[in-house]
Order: C-alpha cells, then sequence, then structure tokens
C-alpha cells in the first residue's frame, strides 16, 4: 500500500475574481479534515499557509486539545489533530514527506472543474493499493488552486460531479467524499 | 426514482454522558449540509430543532444569503439555502413531506456505531432508484440520535467504517460521505 498524504492549500489559490490570492486558514476546515484524514488512515494533514500569524493561531488551537481540558473533553478531537502539521509553502511539504519516506511524494491535485488530463477516483484507489510512492493530495480553498500547481502535479483526479449541474461543495465535505473514495471499504 | 429528504436533527439527541438532550444549531452545519444535498440533487433539508430562537436565528441567515448582498457575493450560497426548511420536531418534517408527496416518509436513520439491524448502503441506493415512497434520512448531532428514533425508524444505515478504528467524523462529513454513496455516480 502507498501512504497517502492530504495538504490543504491556502496559497496559491484563486479568488472569484480569478486572481491569485492567500485564503484566510478556517479552523473548522482544520478539525473537520482532520477528523476524515483520521477515518481513512492518511498519514498526516499539512495545513499549508505562508501566514505566520495564522499558523500559529492553529498551533494554539491544536495546543489546546492537545493538552490541557480539550483533551478531557474530548479526546477524540486531539487524536485527529495529532495528524496535523503546519507548513509555510507546498516545497516544504515535499520536503517533509521525503524526509520521512526517503522520496518526494507524487502530487495530485483536486478539482470541481473537469480538466482534460483528470483521472478517474477507481484508478488512484487502485494506486494507493499497490507498493509505490507516497501521494501527496492538494485540497484547494478560496476559487481553488491555480493553473501553475496543476501543470506541475504529477496526476489531477476527475471532479466529483462531472456531470452534476451544482459543483459548490464545501472543501470539507469534498475532502469527505474523496476520501471515502480513495480508502472507503465497499 | 424515490425522493430523497434530509433532516438534521437537534433533538432528541444524546450528549456525551447518554443523556437525552437539545444540541445547538450549528451555521456551517446548515451551509455545509445544504450544499451537499444540493450536489446530489435532494428534495429539501430539514433543520430540526425546538428552539424557537434558534429556528429565528437560521431564517436571518438564509435571509441574508438569500436577499441583499449575499446574493450577489455568492449566488451558490443561496441556492443551496433553497434547499433549507425549519421545523420544531421530527413529526413536523413528516406532515411537511406528506403535505408535498401524498404519504409519509419512510424514515431511515443513521448511525456511527454497528447495530444489528443495520442495512448496506447499496440496499438503500438501489431502493432510491427504484420507484416507491419517499425516504427520509435522519442525521444526528451531539453524540447521536435516540434509542427511541432507531425504534421507531423503518431502516438504519450501516455505519461509514464499521471495520475502522475511529469513528468520528464531523456530521458535515458524514452526511457528504453518505449522500455519495446513496446517490453519487460511479
Amino acid at each position: 500500500m502507498a501512504d497517502l498524504y492530504v495538504a490543504l492549500v491556502h496559497h496559491p489559490v484563486y479568488n472569484k475574481h480569478h486572481k491569485v490570492i492567500t485564503s484566510s486558514v478556517t479552523n473548522i476546515d482544520v478539525h473537520d479534515i482532520a477528523r476524515s484524514c483520521r477515518t481513512y488512515g492518511v498519514k498526516a494533514f499539512y495545513v499549508v499557509t505562508p501566514v505566520a500569524a495564522l499558523r500559529a493561531l492553529v498551533r494554539r488551537i491544536m495546543r489546546h486539545w492537545r493538552d490541557g481540558e480539550g483533551r478531557d473533553y474530548n479526546p477524540t478531537r486531539t487524536e485527529a489533530l495529532d495528524l496535523v502539521r503546519l507548513e509555510p509553502s507546498l516545497e516544504g511539504v515535499g520536503i517533509s514527506i521525503e524526509r520521512e519516506t526517503g522520496a518526494l511524494p507524487a502530487v495530485i491535485c483536486t478539482t470541481a472543474r473537469l480538466r482534460p488530463e483528470a483521472v478517474p477516483f477507481s484508478k488512484l484507489a487502485a494506486d494507493l493499493r499497490s507498493p509505490g510512492p507516497a501521494r501527496l493530495l492538494l485540497l484547494g480553498t478560496g476559487w481553488g488552486l491555480t493553473d501553475e500547481l496543476f501543470q506541475h502535479a504529477d496526476e489531477t483526479l476527475e471532479p466529483l460531479a462531472p456531470g452534476g449541474d451544482y459543483n459548490h461543495l464545501s472543501v470539507r465535505a469534498a475532502a469527505a467524499i474523496i476520501l471515502d473514495r480513495l480508502k472507503g471499504t465497499r
């Protein structure tokens, strides 16, 4: 089985006017996606933002749930947050995974829009069941990952609802469904 | 095809000490689950709470996104929130669906714990593709739906990760995965 890592990208992403921006970190994204990652056996969940103050904020939230009252109140939250790692850039994520696994991961982009290079979920699910390099799944915030990231990625996953008339899931919901399709037993 | 309705239940649910309580309504649950319902063709999404002040709060949020600035800023959010209906009790939900479809719905409970009566996702997915009564899917908040609800339900869905060692997804994530398994095209 190949290891799966997840990164929630706050830069570079688009805003609604297709400008490249840094989106702000949403507390509930960290909690929800950490729980989904824990459920489906993801090795680590990277929250990627160049803003040091936001990384410090997430660190403080994690400390609350890891030590002190948070751990007593809700240990399952602590357990999920143990998967969270903070990095200023995707380059840092690559280096961190290389340090852990001995090689750079293959990078998989996700998108709500159909792209010509997209591969089906079944393909990546099968890849993850076979031996191979670690995979790093990129989730975009704001209005999505930039074209530059797609150009440099190893693969792009097909959208969740390619035939549908509405493709505006929250990133929390999309992350959960993507992990279930890739790693859920059914 | 049978119609699918979803209800997010804030009473009766358990707290962590297995006491029956009324949980508070979380703004982000309404937004996220409405988007997931819109994506997967759910007919309506009921937010069920006996607390009139909380129903009024949700109504105010919906108004913000339906009229005024919200609609201009993010019309996809408006479109999802158009599915949201507020009811003080599950009895009210049943009456509302009966008024719309001519019959009471079959009630389907969801749970993170394995129960002897649970049916597989594939069974309900097949049922939804066949003609039949409307189905009402109950999602619990807090520490889950009460035993009384399971006893009165027509069916209970199996947990998402019956073999896993961690079953603590957020209700937002669980709702998204459940709808994808029941209504996603794959």
